[in-house]
């Protein structure tokens, strides 16, 4: 798994891997065109908070080409723009996304030159974040790996490896590197419904990689912790601000179970990740019914039945034991003064 | 839904709802040999604490009549034994089992008079044991919607309606008898993967009387918590000792998500099953890892993975605010008086 790239800058395009084939097909889609990307990002073919603010920045990037024979700097810049708006409504949960934007745009403003010079300069900067992710990845395995022991069983929820991020992956990296380290560790990875993510992604990567994994379903989190099963749990996230965890959906009744049982809840993230100067609420995506309803085509429950489908929970930050980022390992009470 | 009957005793032989097939097939199964009856409660054609508990008694009661012919009471009582021991493997959690086969077995051998008389009695007393569920299952309702006020919208996880017992349900009997006082009431049903009798068979019986429901995924339970969505939590359980809950998997996280978010949590059972007089641990049933790996007859993860398929949790009685039982409401600190 370790040399596939989920998302790649590939001669002038976007290179991803379909995600909502794993594990049953390994393909690539190659897109040309940001709204492509934004499609792409909203019915999940990239997904995890990392991939999807590089899928977003190289996205700009291919706006910015789109628009690169604009002869007005005013017009290039609100074609820019709007193509920022496009790609952050395309999920508007995870913070890397509007970061990622963010970034592109601040670097076209900060150029100086033509817009030639500007598109170039995006390009680069879309390279450099992806760049940049798997860096930081690294460094937040080299971090969290510290924090498990030899013959510690680590529970993981939803996907946060390769798939999540160009590479290497976030709260997998620690393990990743743990166990290159030759500790011997092994997961349980629920299988995370309803887009069953940790059953296709994260068993596959973890296979691959000799890893031994256990799959368990959402509801059984507390029982493997209240049977001594599990020494440590770290998820990823989508956001987090200073009081807050947004992940996905049931990693707060993971935070709940490890703080109950005395299990360390470990949240790993890249600094992309947080927004602690923010204090608007975090908006939590409610995606379409079908993603409950129905499993493998098949419709499950009778029709006429209400469905409520939030993507993310919320998780306090005082459940939090540590936040494991590519500057090494912040408590909850830090998130202030970091900020 | 409140005419049907989950299981019965028809014209000597054992008739059931085959769950297994709903809400696609409503289709009855009759069988006529306890050993079928055994095969039925482990492949789930009949689950359900107090369902399975009838479907044993009147599994006894084939295995009696079947037996009927023995000219030696001793070899009559060694075959219904050998019947009882088959019935209380088929599934090791829930106690109605076992209490239902001590009850027949008591019942057989409080009986004087020859083979046929006890045969006669076993099948009565087997017809007693769906009788007194239904009446039990009533007096639930009545005690337990006193807990239920207007406009409350209560969380409830697996099936615990007519499916889970002869007829009405135990953590539904509470919500059925509150809409039908005209309380304004709401439901939000847990999927309960991995059989997701959730999805399959509360929403069925719930959109059947006309109650609201919404389903969500079983890690969603959290959110709508923090959200203040939920006013109360009614499960139902499978095996209640003086400590602990055995109930299925993913109780446990309601419990705790209740717990933080000061819903309350109740536990609605019959007395046939709280085991308040053992002292042993609960024995919680693994069952195979086919039911996490496959969906709607589609295999998810990729080969090789391992799977815990825990069909149990075990929640302290702590967590629980009282017990809806058919002689009112116990709290925790009751339980030992009460034994």
């Amino acid at each position: 798994m370790s040399s596939a790239k989920t998302v790649e800058w590939v001669n002038g395009r976007v290179r991803m891997i379909d995600q909502t084939r794993v594990p049953e097909k390994f393909v690539y889609v190659t897109f040309n065109d940001y709204r492509q990307v934004a499609k792409a990002i909203k019915n999940m073919v990239v997904r995890g908070a990392p991939a999807i603010g590089v899928a977003a920045a190289m996205g700009m990037a291919l706006a910015a080409k789109h628009s690169s024979r604009r002869k007005s700097k005013d017009q290039f810049f609100k074609d820019l723009q709007a193509a920022g708006i496009v790609l952050c409504k395309s999920r508007p949960t995870a913070r890397n996304l509007s970061w990622a934007v963010e970034r592109i745009l601040g670097k076209a403003q900060a150029t100086s030159g033509g817009v030639q010079e500007i598109v170039r300069e995006i390009v680069e900067e879309a390279q450099n974040i992806a760049r940049e992710d798997i860096e930081a990845n690294r460094k937040i395995g080299d971090f969290g790996s510290s924090l498990i022991k030899d013959n510690y069983t680590v529970l993981t929820h939803c996907n946060t490896g390769t798939f999540a991020t160009v590479s290497y992956g976030t709260a997998l990296a620690p393990i990743r590197t743990a166990f290159k380290q030759g500790k011997n560790v092994r997961v349980i990875a629920t299988e995370t419904r309803p887009r069953l993510q940790g059953a296709r992604l994260t068993t596959f990567e973890l296979l691959s990689d000799k890893i031994p994994v256990t799959l368990i379903v959402d509801g059984a989190v507390g029982y493997v912790m209240k049977r001594g099963m599990v020494q440590a749990a770290i998820v990823g996230a989508d956001r987090i601000t200073r009081q807050v965890v947004a992940n996905k959906v049931g990693t707060y009744l993971i935070a709940l179970a490890a703080h109950a049982n005395l299990v360390p809840f470990y949240v790993a993230a890249p600094s992309s990740t947080f927004d602690l100067n923010e204090m608007h609420a975090v908006e939590i995506e409610e995606r379409k019914p079908q993603e409950v309803t129905h499993i493998a085509g098949k419709r499950i429950p009778p029709r006429g039945v209400g469905v409520f489908n939030p993507a993310f929970d919320i998780t306090p930050v005082e459940l939090v034991k540590g936040f494991i980022t590519e500057n090494g390992i912040l408590r909850p009470e830090d998130l202030g003064r970091v900020a």
